[in-house]
């Protein structure tokens, strides 16, 4: 069995197939640019795979995403057809992406930006802002990601609806589903939180029209991919007052260009695609456990479906 | 029945008055300083009552303290003595506190200040965490508040320890008690949240010792009182290196003078006395109950220990 690895930094390649090999002992690992052999190769592990990367290996019978998102698998427009891609999930990444959310959301709840605004001048200025169940917050997409960070939302006291494709059942959320349910769900949300993954439905979905549904005032936490979101519609809306601030995760472009607008923007904060960031002992943990699976069986819980483009 | 009321704003007091007296339509509510018959007063209503303010009123059964703190009714040293404080204590409270401990504790956990130095910069510049269960946090005080900020740290995910005078079980804390508890709850403390009361016990306890036993490079978060903490320990470990950070909602005078050197200290945020503020109409329906329970019975739970100081 031979895998070649994939990842934009050669470091970080190498590094990957050294936990790869140390957990599959029994499998061949190399770099997806120095396989000696790519008729052999039936795996391949990729984060942000180059367009035509994976021409050279004719009988590929899966691809792994070093990530929960396969959009960036899909955008290589020269993707040999009907191979499977398989996701890589699991309680690490959950438990990180609930943090990160539960933290920006607090943070914009509590006026924290606004209280170190007046530290900056010395000035003692108390917010006065209601308890968290006087607050609405929207999740949209209700997956891995979106379930648990809403579940946790709402065990911190937050008023917590949500949004996804089909229906969905979570306690103490009040759930909204498909195109219809998308402007009720943004009625009233003062947070939106973006847990979507990135495909042709929802690329561009963080935009003016999705704004100006919002209770004036709210703030935005972008932790999915940047094309979620329309920059220019966001610096819009801030200028205008509608939206107070917004917390960004993912870029169009990552790193952020240094002469991005946002990066100056005092409502906007900015962190490096550290939501949750799978670290590579655990994320290599749970691909061999997957591609153990799926070399015995054919399949494993974590397929993505290419079709529906997550 | 009368009530005198005392707020160290005169607007303040109006506006509790009103809504005591609206509250309790049958009861005579006046400003401390506009009681027309000091005899009739049996309860006082008091937020930082000034040294002997309630010298006038021979026949008081109760002193009500707008807060869960009764230290600044006891900094009064001419308080009568044997008359029964009540505190003001409630859901509202515990639910804005455990936001607030949250929220500070996920931001240190996730190295979001330095996340914010590098968006000042233009830079790009990623930053690994553990999970949250990698991060010990511990818990000083474990009374309505902090058993309360203790439990959604551990619902969160972290590994919670926690420290009071008399032991404690709280469901998925490790806890400590008395003195002989102290050293072992802090080695391993990570992020160390202060919601002891203010007592003769309990003055000072942020010291140098106590930072010096944490794990290096751990963080402070005080939302308890000002003069828990010694200043100039922090200002020195903070510069050491042996804390790394710390916030702080409390401090020994208020509103913190302009030119004190925490506020400009890079690695202190302030924030000014809102961990956890009790809102008029919420307090108010808490001390209508209150003090209707103890004109009836005589005693009421939320009556604190004034010999113990909390
Ligand atoms: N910033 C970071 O560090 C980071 C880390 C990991 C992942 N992510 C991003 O987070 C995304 C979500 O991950 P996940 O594991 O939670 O994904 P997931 O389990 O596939 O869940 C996706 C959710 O979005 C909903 N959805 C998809 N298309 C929709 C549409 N057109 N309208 C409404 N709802 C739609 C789905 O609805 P159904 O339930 O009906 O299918 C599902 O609830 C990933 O795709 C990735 O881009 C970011
Ligand atoms: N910043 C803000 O906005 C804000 C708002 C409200 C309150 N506060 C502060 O928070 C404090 C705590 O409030 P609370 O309602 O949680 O108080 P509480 O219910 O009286 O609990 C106090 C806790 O501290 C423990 N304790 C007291 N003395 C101790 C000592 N010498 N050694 C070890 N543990 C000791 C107690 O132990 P036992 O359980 O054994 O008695 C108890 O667990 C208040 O006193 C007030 O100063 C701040």
């Amino acid at each position: 069995m031979s895998i070649a690895v994939y990842l934009p930094s050669e470091a970080s390649t190498e590094d990957w197939c050294r936990m790869l090999r140390d957990l599959m002992p029994d499998w061949e690992v190399h770099p997806l640019q120095k396989v000696p052999d790519p008729a052999a190769v039936e795996y391949a592990v990729v984060w942000r795979p180059k367009t035509g990367c994976m021409t050279p290996f004719p009988n590929l019978k899966a691809i792994v995403s070093i990530g929960a998102g396969i959009d960036h698998v899909l955008a290589d427009a020269e993707l040999p057809q009907d191979v499977p891609i398989i996701r890589t999930v699991g309680t690490d990444l959950t438990q990180r992406m609930k943090e990160y959310v539960a933290l920006h959301v607090l943070r914009h709840h509590r006026a924290l930006p606004a209280l170190q605004v007046s530290q900056a001048a010395r000035k003692w200025a108390p917010v006065v802002v209601p308890p968290a169940s006087g607050r609405r917050v929207g999740v949209m997409g209700l997956g891995n990601l979106g379930s648990a960070a809403a579940s946790l939302l709402a065990a911190i006291g937050f008023d917590v609806v949500g949004w996804s494709r089909s229906p969905k059942e979570i306690a103490g959320v009040t759930t909204f589903a498909g195109d219809g349910g998308l402007a009720p769900f943004l009625a009233g949300t003062e947070i939106l939180v973006c847990l979507l993954p990135l495909t042709d439905q929802t690329r561009g979905i963080l935009n003016a029209d999705t704004f100006n549904q919002l209770k004036r005032g709210a703030c935005i936490i972008n932790a999915a991919r940047g094309p979620h979101l329309v920059d220019e519609d966001l610096i819009e809306v801030l200028a205008s007052g509608q939206i107070e601030a917004a917390t960004l995760d993912v870029f169009h472009i990552e790193p952020l260009p240094s002469d991005h607008p946002f990066w100056d923007n005092p409502k906007i904060t900015i962190t490096p695609h550290v939501a949750s960031l799978i670290d590579a002992p655990t994320g290599s943990r749970i691909i061999a456990r997957n591609l153990r699976t799926f070399a015995e069986t054919g399949t494993v819980a974590d397929v993505a479906d290419a079709r529906r483009g997550y």
